[in-house]
């Protein structure tokens, strides 16, 4: 086009990535736990750009081009622990396999009161992590107070998933590449991969994906959390309810084991089970093109975020269900906080966009369902008859009835007919056009879908009666036959 | 057409009111009974016609030429009496009334024997009138032997509704007339009216419909009943309740008031919820041409008869429900008297037609649906510029970005993007087409409903890419605009 300029793809990636402004320069390795390190790498030097970030690809790329990323190696003796993540292994199977033991084991009695504090805690961290980690910073879909921010930071720490830049990080990039093999959670690969095997695994940098998020480094608290993670989330996850309890109920060990360990291991569960079964298990009332899907069991243990297929949908709305009978107290806790001013600016889709998503996704299957089922022979597919053909076939063939320019082969349908075989047989032979339709009895479109069912052949004199006929039933006339 | 016959559509509606054929002479005043006489008569004399019909038809006309008949007349302190079917009233309110007057003044206590009894009797004659005279007579949905129908005949009796020969006839005019005013039973004329109005009042002879029964006077057994009816109806309806809870629990004024009257009188009502409720209260997942309705409430009083949308639509159905748990123990009673050889040539829909219905009638839904949401105005209604016109356009107005030929004004948007605002800013005054449909994104139904109510124009150079963009859609391109 003349002068109009087309959007720089290239540039326009580069945006997206997040690649082209200076980033300020928080590094901190630990800080990116259960990151997948090599895979979605957020820290990147001050003063980086797209083109320092291309250049480490490219020397990665180097590295590799004589020999294959322990991903594509197969699982030997020799190797198999080069392939696991070991620092996501410790915090995500190994110290939990500790707590469970010591509490199956029943070596550490659960207390009641330790019990309450365990589930109010989890409470604390799991609404941290889906009103602050998912759908205030990764989404943007509202925005919050300091106060608020700071809570969710602290008790989302406590939740041990990594602090709210990578996470917010991975979560971009999952809803951007949903499906793809730079979804970091790719739920292609299988319920198993995509809720933890791909952080227990080294995944392959060939499929590195970067997002923007300069709006978290922008967040001072964002920036504390991310350099002292480490520190933020030993207290929040372990220490803090080891002492509450033990100051509460005097039971120290309790504390540790249950409102800490397990506490971590439900929420880390809970948590995964969005990326698994929720694109693996449910409905998909907006869009069944990707994975995400409905489903009120994972809605139950994540405070809503179970109903991952409008969420996917509709990202940035603050709400994942929209119904009234939907469980989702994360929209109930930002909107209460929206009454209080400490939350603000809460972002919906219109509802005329929603039911647009719900119209077209039922026409999708309205028309898979019609595809399935007999209409009857296109009129293009029948043999065209003249009147006297009619007569002729009539002789020799019962049970031939014309309705509307098409005739009909009905000998089956003689004792079937609710009308009665009478009618239908004196009909035979004859031109039912008015009968049918009102002169004796006006039909309805099971009739008129039954009918269509039993066409044989089109009367040549009746062809634009029959093409109206048809079209009044929705059927589209393609003008080959008609020359 | 030529020599192609039509139907004789005089000659099919004779056949229809089944009145070319010499009927059996059953006269008996009061086997109609219940049967608002004077608008459905089917007691026609032997070897009476068409023309006698219509002769006798003729003289009511005559009869009413110079005066009002008193359907038609305004109710008087004078006429009030001569509106009211008094046998009818007797039988259905008057009766009932005496028997809650026993009940309900505690004079006759409910002995838990006689309980049972009535609603195991409520059973017997409940479901003689949905197998018996509803599906097999009525519709001749299935063949029966003689030792059922001979049951159906005598139990249905105990329900005081009429000979079946009568019933049959009123119930195939409601069929093929439902909705107009030769309905007897006409949903349109309100919920009381269906219920128990055109039954107590008398109707006006102006809309007399008949239909063919001889099916019904050919089997010996309906004959049989119409001649016997009140002794039979008197019998089983009242004596022999009374008699048997005499017999076994020495109660025999309970048996009379609770099993005969009350009893009669439930029956009596559910019956005439099919008429009334079924008509007004539900679903209709078939059809919404017509009133029926499918309801469950109505199906649990009826055995069944409840789901009356479906029937409406395939009367000859032995089923009425077709889903596993809908309740319809009428089609499973049909069906477990098949498996003994009780009954036979049980008769269905196909399966097919079935989920046509259903099909075309979400269709209809989802139209409904589709027309009252904002799709963004159709390409036919935007204005032709040019790409220059679109730079200078560009020049006054912020936020306008071309993507696949239309040109959209996402100002308002730019804080609302879930991609960010940054890369919609770098998109503005652009051709944004590439990066929109995968480039950057490959953005969901919903971003492209989003987008289509931005529109403000179509660019002259791209209005090809415009149509094809659309029609993806959906979107039919009316040539209107192209010339
Ligand atoms: C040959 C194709 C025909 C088919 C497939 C057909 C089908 C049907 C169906 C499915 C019904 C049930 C009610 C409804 O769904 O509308 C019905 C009822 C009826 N049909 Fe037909 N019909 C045919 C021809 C005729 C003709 C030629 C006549 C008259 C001359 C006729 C007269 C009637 C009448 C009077 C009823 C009403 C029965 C009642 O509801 O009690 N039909 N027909
Ligand atoms: C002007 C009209 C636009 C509208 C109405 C729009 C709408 C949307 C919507 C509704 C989403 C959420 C995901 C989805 O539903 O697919 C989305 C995501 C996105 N959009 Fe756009 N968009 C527009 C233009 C653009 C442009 C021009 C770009 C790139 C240059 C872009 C880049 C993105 C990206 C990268 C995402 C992914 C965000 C994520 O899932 O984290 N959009 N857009
Ligand atoms: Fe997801
Ligand atoms: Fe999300
Ligand atoms: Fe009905
Ligand atoms: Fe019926």
């Amino acid at each position: 086009m003349s002068s109009m300029e087309e959007v720089d793809l290239k540039q326009a990636n580069i945006l997206a990535a997040g690649a082209n402004k200076k980033s300020v320069r928080i590094v901190n390795g630990l800080g990116s736990m259960m990151g997948s390190k090599s895979m979605v790498n957020v820290d990147f030097e001050k003063d980086s750009n797209m083109d320092y970030l291309l250049e480490r690809d490219q020397q990665e790329k180097m590295k590799y081009s004589n020999r294959k990323h322990i991903s594509e190696q197969p699982w030997t003796l020799n190797n198999w622990h080069k392939h696991i993540n070991w620092l996501n292994m410790i915090l995500t199977v190994v110290i939990p396999s500790i707590g469970w033991y010591f509490s199956l084991s029943g070596k550490v009695p659960l207390k009641l009161g330790t019990a309450v504090f365990a589930v109010f805690y989890y409470a604390l961290g799991g609404a941290s992590i889906t009103a602050g980690y998912h759908r205030l910073w990764a989404h943007r879909s509202y925005s919050a107070r300091w106060p608020l921010r700071l809570f969710f930071a602290i008790f989302g720490s406590a939740s041990v998933e990594g602090s709210i830049k990578w996470w917010g990080h991975s979560h971009r990039i999952h809803h951007r590449y949903t499906d793809t093999t730079r979804d970091p959670y790719d739920a292609r690969q299988g319920l198993w991969f995509s809720h933890m095997g791909w952080m227990l695994l080294k995944p392959n940098p060939k499929y590195r994906a970067r997002a923007d998020i300069e709006d978290l480094a922008n967040d001072w608290i964002v920036r504390f959390q991310h350099r002292h993670y480490i520190l933020m989330m030993a207290f929040t996850a372990f220490v803090l309810p080891t002492l509450a309890c033990g100051y509460l109920f005097n039971d120290y060990l309790g504390g540790f084991i249950y409102a800490g360990i397990i506490k971590v291991f439900c929420i880390q569960q809970a948590t995964f089970c969005i990326n698994s079964l929720a694109h693996y298990l449910g409905d998909q009332p907006f869009d069944d093109k990707r994975t995400p899907r409905d489903n009120w069991i994972t809605a139950l243990v994540t405070f809503g975020e179970g109903y991952h297929n409008f969420h996917h949908e509709f990202p940035t709305d603050y709400r994942n269900a929209i119904k009234w009978y939907q469980y989702d107290p994360t929209k109930m806790i930002i909107y209460c906080c929206s009454l209080v001013g400490l939350s603000y600016d809460l972002k919906k889709f219109s509802q005329n966009a929603i039911q647009q998503a719900l119209v077209q996704q039922q026409q999708k299957k309205l028309d898979k369902q019609r595809t399935k089922l007999n209409w009857g022979p296109p009129l293009t597919d029948l043999p065209v008859w003249d009147k006297q053909e009619y007569l002729n076939q009539c002789e020799g063939r019962k049970g031939l009835v014309v309705i509307s320019g098409i005739v009909h082969d009905v000998s089956g349908y003689l004792t079937e007919h609710p009308g009665g075989e009478t009618l239908l047989k004196a009909a035979l032979g004859k031109d039912a056009t008015k009968a049918f339709n009102g002169g004796v009895y006006r039909h309805s479109n099971a009739a008129h879908n039954v009918l269509a069912t039993m066409r044989v052949a089109v009367v040549k004199e009746g062809e634009q009666q029959a093409i109206r006929f048809a079209a009044r039933r929705g059927e589209v006339y393609s003008a080959k036959k008609a020359q």
